[in-house]
């Protein structure tokens, strides 16, 4: 099957936004094994773009607009893709119950503004919108013989991807699109160079498919994607088994997880395994390592909280740390970290503290504790087991306060695997 | 003049990297008041590249491709240029001079494949690479009186940007390009819905070049985007500003900022002008709020640091929130968030001290506070100035999270803006 993808919004003509609804709708279809062979942005346009469907019908099966669902005059997608079928807008019943609750709740007045995105070509398979308002679509578009089908899902990128995600199977049926098993599984390297992985896995690397792997790095972190195709969905599956496997003999504890699992989500499974609490004292990462941990979902089961102490007062008077080891070693030296650990878990009660402190940038840099220089420790019960720095190369403030963070969370990780 | 927008690469189009030239491209030439009307992406094939060029030749004054100029095969876009012109292709010999001296200081040896690289379509105006090796270039494309420039530029963005940048000029002089001014500023609105903003500017939004305003909604804030065009560029500006002068004089405080400002800049500034301190106490937000906070360069200046209280003994133990009071209202509540905030200031000894406590789900909640339940307290030197509480309807923990940061910050900046 063909599919082209056709982006709507005038910021993007303009530059104002980067276009990562294209990648990730490409990258979606690519592991369905559907081919996309052209993505296409136009403007705000009515006329312009009922010409990009018409053009784009004419190749592909399946067209999957992005953006220009919204409420004004600005938002020309859904009358023209009615246009380009031939077909009325109605308003979609359920679409415009819910959104009379939504604004009801909110304590506002239903408009006709509101109501023009309850519209939808007449016909059209509608798409609920759990994280905004405007509906998507899925309609046929017949001539003759030729079918192609248009799926139009809103812009922001959190409404646009789990409506592609529940749309994309609907489609398939609706279409008859032939059902391949496409496994794609990730297995996550945590705190290690892509070119140290690399070397060790050349072979894999070079493989041809059905069962391929490719090497992605982002943020301090190697992901090895096993990509395996097959009619039998168990056998493609199986075949993931074994490369995952091999992986994970040759890499050891630097496997952090597969697929959706972040280190956030590791650190809470092995914590609450152990039923273990948690606390941390923050300087340079100023509150985004407990802001992580808290991402998780039933986090307060094993996280007590977390002092972000920015001043060297406050590691002081909050957390107890010696007046006199901040003279003498600076706030950013390896025995702070230390005491900032064993405060966290005094503090809190917990049985294990994170302690972090360095340089975030840009400026509080020296000659001997340049911007990216980070100390961690991790205290067990009051004492401290790890003691661990390193200097961050990254370039931007929330760069180097986001790879601290992570490589915080790892270090713990591999605490807490090694303690019984 | 129109611009059109080409991308080659397969790797685009199977979603394996984002497409960040399209934008850069896109937004420096709307700077130069170029109207880009389509963006493509194709894939590495000759053929296509073709079709693609042809058609985007009958609509537009200027086509810019980037990607496919590299040695291997795979590298379409030259030989693909020549061939929509109707050209030879030529070895360019400054690019192969260099090349090969280039070659020889790495003690490499000169090949076939390397020498692709130097062949330019006929007649072409050549750019150096100075990042790497691959030229660009530019050539006019006459078809009677019609006339088109196709300037092709590297794939990599780091080749690509210094290139254009030097090609943009050459451009316009060769085409004779007006030289229009094209003034882009966004004004900010935080914790509105677009709904409620469209209505105010309707007749903004309906105006027709040379000064437009589009709307945008993303997280809790509008953006109000003024596009002013003129060839005299101090009008271009005058007329954003009185455009901005009017926004603010409907919105008023709504308007938290311009263009790159954030609430976190925003507050940053606030607080600093009036030599001010902050501090936090977070329940739901869980960090998230002290780490935009911090996100800012120069925040030591006035962020003390924060306490993320999860749990309720600590809420009690480390912030002093009296557990008659947990008890009585739970911990979702708006005494318990005044508490909090009075807590911040007491503990950090700072002017302005910050209170969040909520349900941040997926469980935890209840028919009275249910999930994306949030109270806010804002406390200054140690007094309760604002209480606030809101109900979001954002799905995920990580959403509710951003949503009650943005929101307490945004808070915070109304307090900031009406203390003296």
């Amino acid at each position: 099957m063909r599919a082209e993808i056709l982006s709507v919004g005038t910021e993007l003509l303009v530059g104002s936004i980067v276009n990562t609804n294209a990648q990730y709708v490409s990258r979606r279809l690519a592991e369905h094994a559907v081919d996309v062979y052209r993505q296409v942005t136009v403007g705000d346009n009515a006329g312009r773009l009922v010409e990009c469907l018409r053009e784009a019908a004419s190749r592909a099966d399946l067209i999957v607009t992005s953006g220009g669902l919204g409420p004004t005059e600005d938002d020309v997608t859904v009358s023209a893709v009615a246009k380009a079928l031939g077909k009325r807008l109605v308003v979609d019943r359920l679409t415009l119950e819910r959104l009379r609750r939504r604004v009801k709740n909110r304590g506002l007045k239903m408009t006709k503004l509101l109501e023009r995105q309850c519209r939808v070509p007449e016909g059209a398979i509608v798409f609920k919108n759990h994280h905004g308002t405007a509906p998507g679509t899925l309609s046929e578009w017949r001539r003759g013989r030729r079918s192609t089908w248009i799926l139009s899902l809103p812009g922001p990128p959190r409404e646009m991807e789990p409506m592609f995600e529940e749309a994309l199977p609907r489609w398939k049926r609706e279409a008859r699109a032939p059902d391949e098993a496409f496994v794609i599984r990730s297995v996550r390297l945590a705190e290690v160079l892509e070119s140290q992985v690399a070397p060790k896995v050349g072979d894999l690397l070079r493989r041809k498919p059905p069962v391929t792997v490719g090497i992605y790095a982002h943020g301090g972190e190697v992901e090895l994607k096993i990509m395996s195709k097959h009619k039998n969905a168990r056998r493609a599956a199986a075949e993931a088994d074994k490369i995952e496997a091999r992986i994970r003999r040759i890499f050891g504890k630097d496997v952090f997880g597969t697929d959706g699992d972040t280190l956030a989500s590791v650190v809470g499974g092995l914590l609450r395994k152990k039923g273990a609490t948690l606390a941390a004292s923050e300087s340079c990462t100023g509150g985004l390592f407990a802001s992580l941990v808290t991402d998780m979902p039933g986090s307060s089961d094993y996280f007590l909280g977390a002092a972000v102490a920015y001043a060297n007062e406050v590691k002081s008077a909050v957390l107890g740390v010696p007046a006199g080891l901040l003279r003498r070693h600076g706030a950013v030296s390896g025995p702070v970290a230390a005491a900032l650990a064993v405060g966290a878990c005094r503090k809190f009660s917990a049985d294990y503290g994170v302690g972090i402190t360095g340089v975030a940038g840009p400026s509080g840099g020296s000659p001997g504790k340049p911007v990216g220089w980070v100390h961690f420790a991790i205290a067990e019960r009051g004492r401290v087991v790890v003691r661990d720095r390193h200097l961050f190369l990254e370039k931007t403030r929330a760069e180097i306060k986001a790879r601290a963070a992570r490589r915080a969370l790892d270090i713990l990780r591999r605490v807490l695997l090694s303690s019984k």
